[in-house]
């Protein structure tokens, strides 16, 4: 049934006359042809990525660059992709402008960068006390999120992909300890955002820095604290020589979920296969930088301890029921002040947040804390 | 660059023309040709897959019909792949040989029904107080898991991808309350595999029965509980009807992978975009079944104790203690019994499990911990 090298016998000629005939770069030629393959008579398209992140940046980087080179390198040629770092094409936050406009086919962001398009876009990367990466995938993919995301994005002319996730972040990285909710207050503390506004609600001085001025604000003391990331990207930015206090859990980003946003208009123009694997790709690196950011992090977090003498440390129970009360009063603000999409997203992440932490709190978290209980095994 | 209707122009005519010729099911053609496409003189296969799962079972079932739909769609008609439930063509736990002799190129089943061929395969699905799901992903993409992996199939001419997962599986329906480690002494429990083993080192009983005997026997009395999966597949099953105490966390199977294995000689024939597809595809399934069990899980979950009474109950704190005991003790019998191989993968794998715990302790876990706290949030 599989006739072997058949591929690599025509190949060569088949390039070589190509060559001399002038087409390798044509675009698109409807040939009548012997040949049964069924992706004969194809467009090739070039297509532009912009990304709101630094050149291979580890992570976000380059998991948009894998987006872009899996979806040339599966699509047979039809679809080439070129990426953009932030700032190369358009600056890292017009992301969604870029790609609503056409100056970019593709773009890969963040959605809650777009908070002020709507306030709805942030729950479809993270909210303060909302889902882990798990669970905004449970959401997405089978708890009707898709859906209500297609319906908001429809009308900037966008459809967005599920496509990454850093996992859940780091508290960030703090000055001094923090005893109790006092120490919050008058804190100048580095965090964008919803998770800003619920550490403004408690006192402290809510500072917006790029992360290229982050370290030295942190050094002059211009600044008490930063989050970041997490261990596998917050190690290389060496803020542990100046801020020696990592706080956990944070609250703010619990499972950052990163998008692929794809011009609408463009979309509907490829074939259903292009169409498909264009979201197959998104889904493949949504497992894979998960897995990236959890698999990086686990050595990072021991180097940060056992070689740079970081000291970590959980807020205090006050801190963090402090930390959810502001977030849920962030919540109600967000959604009283919010058109009627606002409203209908908010409401459905709310109901499923209910259900699936239900759920998770007897699998995984369930059984994460009975590992931790003393009994005898392997170490390795 | 986008020459719109150059396909739908030249298929029909295409078409056609290969009826007329006979060519329609061809097997591969190379024919010299004037198109510049890079999949021109391709070999068609026709590809089996063999399973584990009943035709259509939610989320392994339909997972792997994915997986083989997937291929076939994106492969431009390169590679069919026709499904066979377990049974159809071989036995359910007799894909792992099936796809070694070439009788079917793709298998979707589980590593660890294969036990026998090494004790290292349960590595690559679940042993028990192991990984959860995003750290096994972490493990296998990141930790150097897929290389000790490829390194372990390469000598049964297999090569495997993970290609889903069900996510943190229950403790099990239990006829009567369990209220320390004596209440498990004589229990009759259905449970396979090696938390099966750490269940009868507690002193119970542990019976074998496929899961179609499983009911009739809770419900003579014959077994006093049994495991499963989680609320998606279980509230099916109405096992809630005989044995109305539902145990929460599993130990035994904390996160289990799902594998997809192909016939090593026959995927060392693809070409490398066929080759990437595979993988992607596994790799987005991968993605998507766990968030199926996650999201589906939830509600059926709410339905349980909602609608049908169900009793939800913790496993004592003696008792899990006593489970991690048990594992432990499974898990160094298993390395001593294991071949050099064994002993390689078992050390890696208890370094990684070593490391991410202290990583997923201040994320994930961290985080949903201090989630549960009291605080006012909007419930959607």
């Amino acid at each position: 049934m599989i006739k072997k090298n058949a591929q690599t016998t025509a190949a060569p000629q088949r390039r070589q006359f190509l060559t001399a005939a002038g087409l390798a770069t044509a675009g698109a030629v409807a040939a009548a042809s012997t040949f049964p393959a069924p992706a004969l008579a194809q467009e090739r398209r070039e297509w532009k990525m912009v990304t709101s992140w630094p050149k291979g940046l580890p992570g976000l980087g380059t998991g948009a660059q894998r987006v872009a080179d899996k979806i040339t390198a599966l699509s047979g040629g039809r679809i080439t992709v070129q990426l953009f770092a932030g700032g190369e094409l358009v600056p890292p936050l017009e992301v969604f402008d870029a790609v609503a406009n056409n100056t970019a086919e593709l773009g890969h962001d963040a959605a809650y960068y777009h908070i002020k398009k709507s306030p709805a876009a942030a729950f479809f990367t993270a909210v303060p006390m909302g889902l882990v990466a798990d669970e905004i995938n449970a959401w997405v993919y089978w708890g009707g999120g898709q859906e209500l995301w297609d319906e908001l994005y429809d009308g900037f002319g966008l459809k967005g992909f599920p496509a990454g996730n850093t996992g859940c972040q780091m508290g960030g990285w703090y000055r001094k300890e923090i005893g109790g909710v006092d120490d919050l207050k008058g804190l100048k503390f580095r965090m964008p955002g919803l998770g800003g506004e619920a550490l403004q609600k408690l006192g402290a001085t809510v500072v917006l820095l790029p992360g290229s001025e982050i370290f030295q604000n942190l050094q002059s003391g211009a600044i008490d604290g930063t989050e970041w990331v997490g261990p596998y990207n917050d190690l290389s930015l060496g803020f542990f020589q100046v801020a020696p206090y990592y706080y956990w859990p944070g609250f703010h980003e619990p499972g950052s979920m990163l998008e692929c946003i794809v011009n609408k208009s463009e979309y509907a123009k490829l074939p259903d296969d292009l169409k498909q694997l264009v979201a197959i790709v998104c889904q493949s690196e949504n497992d894979y930088m998960l897995a990236e950011f959890n698999g990086r992090s686990a050595p990072a977090l021991k180097k940060l301890v056992g070689e740079h003498g970081v000291k970590l440390r959980q807020f205090p129970r006050s801190v963090l029921e402090a930390f959810g009360k502001a977030s849920g009063e962030v919540m109600e603000e967000l959604v009283s002040d919010g058109d009627a999409m606002t409203k209908t997203i908010a409401e459905a992440f709310f109901k499923f947040r209910s259900e699936i932490m239900a759920w998770t709190r007897i699998s995984d978290q369930g059984y994460t804390n009975a590992r931790l209980l003393p009994y005898n095994y392997p170490k390795g």
